[in-house]
Order: C-alpha cells, then structure tokens, then sequence
C-alpha cells in the first residue's frame, strides 16, 4: 500500500510510522520538520517499545502523486490549505481518511471529492510530539474507523486489516457520524475545560482563585464543582447527538467520566495546543457541535458558554504569547 | 476462500449462499436437506432480489477436508455433535465462526480447538426456512464480526471484508462477549415472552385469557403488562451484563425497546423453533446467561421464571406434538 501522510504532527507521524514499519510505502508530506525527518526518520517512544522509521519524505505533494491512502493528521485549524495539499495525492481510487478532531472535517473533504473516498477515523491515543520528527506515545492507541455518510464496505475492512497488522488495534463502526457525537461527549468537556480552567476568573471557572494552567483530567475530576460542570457538559453533547438521531444513551456520560478516572493525570490535545501557544480546534471540537446542536433546535448554553471563553482565552494568549 | 458450512438452516445457507454468489468455494455439510440441496441448490427469497446458488454438497465432514472457514449455523441444541462434524474441517489456519445464538458456543468450541481459531459472529436478520434449500430472507442481515477472548486481528477484518463484498453488512466489535450481551438484552424477552406467551394461564402470563398463540414483538409491546415485563427482563439482562463488567448502559432498555416498535410484528427465532415443534434454544438463550448472572451475584427472578416456563412449555409442547 502506498500511504501518503498530510500533516505530520503527534497523530499523523505516530500512525504513519506504523505503517511504515510494517513494511507499507509511506511518504510523509513535510514543511518544518522536513530537515530532521529526512536526516533522522521519525522515531517514536512507547511504553510499547521505542521504534525508528525512515519514511519518504516531500516537500510537496506532486512529489509523492496519487496514493492508495491518503491519511490526514493536519490540526483542523489548517483545514484550509486542504485545496492546495491534497489533490495532487488523490486519484480515482484513493480513499482519503481523515484522523483529525470533531465535526465537519470530512465535509470539507467532500467540497474536493467524491463522497464514496471519504472515510473517517478515530483516533483514541495520547501522544506529544515532543521534537521534530519525535513522537511520545503515552498509551491507547485505538482506531475506530467509518465510511462518510456510508456503511462500511469491503474496503473499510481492508484498511482496519492493514491497521491491525501494523499493530494498530483497530474497529469498524456502521455509523461514523455517531461515533463521531461519541467522542465529542469526552472531547467537549476535558478539552475545553481543561483550557478553560486556565482562564483564571471567569463564568466557567467555579474557583476564581485557581492560577493559570491547564487542568488535567484528573484535577477536573477530583473537583466537585468542575466535576459537575464536566457532567452537564456531557449531557448537553449528548442531547444534542441524540436530536440528530444518534441514540447515544444518558448513562454514556456517567460511562465516560468512570473510564476517565481510571485514566490517570491525562492531558487532553487542546491542553497542549494551548501550552504551546498554537492555534485551538475551536472550530471542529466547539463551534461545529454548537452550530449543529442550535439547528437540531438544541440548547446547550454551557457549550456556547465553553465556546466564548475559549474564543477570548486564545485571543488573548495569542496575543500574550 | 473455501469455506465449509455446517448446520445448513436459514443462517447457515443465507450467509452461505451469499459468499456462494460472491464466488468463494462453498461446501455445504448436509443430512436431510442433501437430496434436495444437491437437485435444486440454495434458493433465497428476499426483498433484496431472488437468487439461486449451486454450492458443492457433502453428507460427510472428511468429503469437504480442512477449509479456509468454517461457518457455523447449526441450532445450539445440536451442539452436542461438534466434536463429529467439525474436526475434519479445521487446519492449522483455519477460522472457526460461530454464527449461533447466545452464550457458550465459542467455549464449546474451545475444548476442540484452540482460542485463536475461534470466531463469533451475531446476525441480525429475520429468516425463515420454508422448505429443503429455500430460505425466505424477511429482514435485516447485519452481521457482528468479533474474536474470542481476544481483541480483532486483521484476519477478523480480512474476513469482515469477504462478507462485506459478498453482500453482507458486517461490522467488527472489539469485545464479542460484551456484544452477545446487548443481544441478549432482546433475544431473552421477545423470544422467552413470545413463546411463554403461547402458555395459557401462567406466572409469566398476564393475560391469563390469551389463547395458544406466540406473540411477535408488536404484540408484546402493544400491550403494557407484557411491555413491562420486556423492559423488567431487559433490566436484569442489563444488570448482569454489567455486574461482569460490561458497560451496557441501563437506558439500552429503552432504545431497544423503542427500535423494535419500529420493527413490525417480527417473529424471533424461538417462535418459528416452537411452533415447528423443534427443541427450544434454552441452554444458549436462558440457562447459560441465568448461570453467568447467578455466578456474577445477581438476582434474576424473571429470567430465572422464564427459563422454568420454557422447560414446562417445551416439555409438553414436545409431548403434545
């Protein structure tokens, strides 16, 4: 199989160098990192054991041409230069995965291509890239995967086939949409609070004394208050999924925030996003699920809440930053 | 792919047929339906479009030998006969699927072959044999594709994608044991209801009136003795899946509840067994998920007096046909 890997941060490098370790041709599409990848390889560090590839790497995408896979790992908030980097990578036969957070990512995809390429993935990992070319893996690992707007198809199977092979433990879903809402039911409360918690006294924040950083999961969850602010959260994500005909059960928030106990001190992407004073998801994890859940005719007031501190909160890092 | 089929009933030559058609080397184990089978092929009747499949015919396990799968669609209660049927069918690499309903068959497998051999698969489809290779395809055909003990591998998803080709909507669960309880939590009452149902005067009958006939799901929920009953058992199912740690929330309940409304009046398997005078699937459906519950500490009175109604009815029932 021939992957082509499209924004080689934590997610696209980890999964990317998977597969190339099992033997795939995987080029990797760089910018800044493409000095050190092509002189070093990516390496990654994993509890799993520590692994070294050396992928092909491009500076441009008509370098690589069409793949069998292209798999993107870009951050949502460079969604736009998907017109200049992807067509050339994209044949009549490839399928475009996309890997990245929250809604809408595969409906940008589909404004470039033919609906039956899109396919979705989800990824359930802790990583931190923590040099160029130099990926930690904390743990988890899993891959959900989906056709967009499609019921899995033989293909879907093949590329879960390929993941597990590679070491990859990997799913299929019937309905990447709902397994999308899933996900956000965790990512909407640990990830924007988590930044959120950061922004000293505010509406959102139950202890205005609290000084400035990101509250890990662990921190929320052992506050009664945030804990209870996580939990409407939740609950708000899932009335929203459930009015769009997702029957995501009440009790998967009670669900979520038991399995995120036992997960330790965890640091949700956005936390490290916002650490390093890169631009936030906002717009695939927040303000995509908000929009969606005000036409499903939805309120979610401490989404849109959450939404608007983070809106000030980057604004305001950025510019401190 | 050569793949034997063992217990040629409605799943055994539905999934069958369709990889038949797909143009895999389809052996067909057959004893009372051989003649017919041999004559006439494997007719399906569905909503989909008829078609017809001339599978390789065997009245014998060692005609067939070792194939690339095995799949299995005999009834449980005929369980009894695998250590005839299918050693001569399994090589080295040869996957073992279990297509049959409820708990225990994979084990019953495991004392023949090893762990990583064995597969299972839930189908969610309504079907009917209606005479000696002829099987009425009423609904649905989805199927759940899961290993062992074990989680997917990429054979699991190789496999997920013959199915997928050949027609058949397949998915790939990462926890087989905790998918066969979310199908419990329907298959115990609609198919334990609808045939105590059939039981004049009883403990489980509220409507002492209601003269000998099974219930299909829209007479169970039409009426609301019976609809609470169903949610009753669904809640002890529910509460045993999850006393042996799987999270199947409570309000699956009613989401199955809710999505079986829209099914019609469906005759489950149990129902179409009964009226046929054919030996109930107990041990897999009652016995076995009341023993895990028992064993996991909790209390299941209705399913425990379901499954004590069943043993009578089928007693007489038997006696009386």
């Amino acid at each position: 199989m021939k992957a082509a890997v499209v924004g080689c941060g934590a997610v696209g490098s980890f999964y990317g160098a998977k597969l190339a370790r099992a033997g795939h041709e995987v080029h990797f599409l760089l910018r800044s990192d493409y000095d050190a990848v092509r002189r070093e390889g990516v390496r990654i560090q994993s509890p799993d054991g520590d692994f070294q590839v050396r992928p092909e790497c491009a500076q441009r995408p008509e370098e690589i041409g069409p793949a069998d896979l292209v798999l993107i790992g870009l951050k949502t908030t460079a969604n736009d230069q998907f017109p200049q980097l992807l067509p050339p990578l994209v044949g009549p036969g490839t399928a475009v995965l996309t890997m990245q957070n929250g809604l809408g990512n595969e409906e940008q995809l589909a404004r470039l291509f033919p609906v039956k390429q899109i396919m979705g993935g989800l990824c359930f990992v802790c990583l931190n890239r923590v040099a160029p070319g130099v990926i930690r893996h904390i743990g988890y690992g899993q891959v959900v995967l989906g056709e967009f707007q499609r019921p899995p198809e033989a293909r879907t199977h093949d590329l879960a086939s390929r993941f597990c092979e590679a070491g990859v433990p990997c799913t299929v879903t019937d309905n990447l949409a709902r397994a999308h809402w899933e996900k956000l039911v965790w990512n909407i409360p640990f990830n924007g609070l988590g930044v959120a918690g950061a922004a000293g006294p505010s509406a959102l924040n139950p202890q205005p004394s609290t000084p400035f950083r990101c509250l890990t999961t662990d921190i929320l969850l052992a506050d009664a208050q945030w804990a209870q602010l996580v939990l409407e959260l939740m609950l708000e994500v899932i009335a929203a999924a459930r009015a769009l005909g997702h029957d995501v059960p009440h009790a998967f928030a009670d669900q979520q925030i038991a399995r995120t106990r036992t997960m330790g001190a965890y640091k949700a992407s956005t936390l490290i996003d916002f650490e390093r004073g890169q631009a936030l998801e906002l717009e695939s994890l927040f303000r995509e699920p908000l929009r969606q859940a005000a036409e499903a005719g939805v309120a979610t007031p401490r989404l849109a809440a959450l939404c608007a501190v983070l809106e000030v909160l980057e604004r305001t890092h950025h510019a401190a930053g």
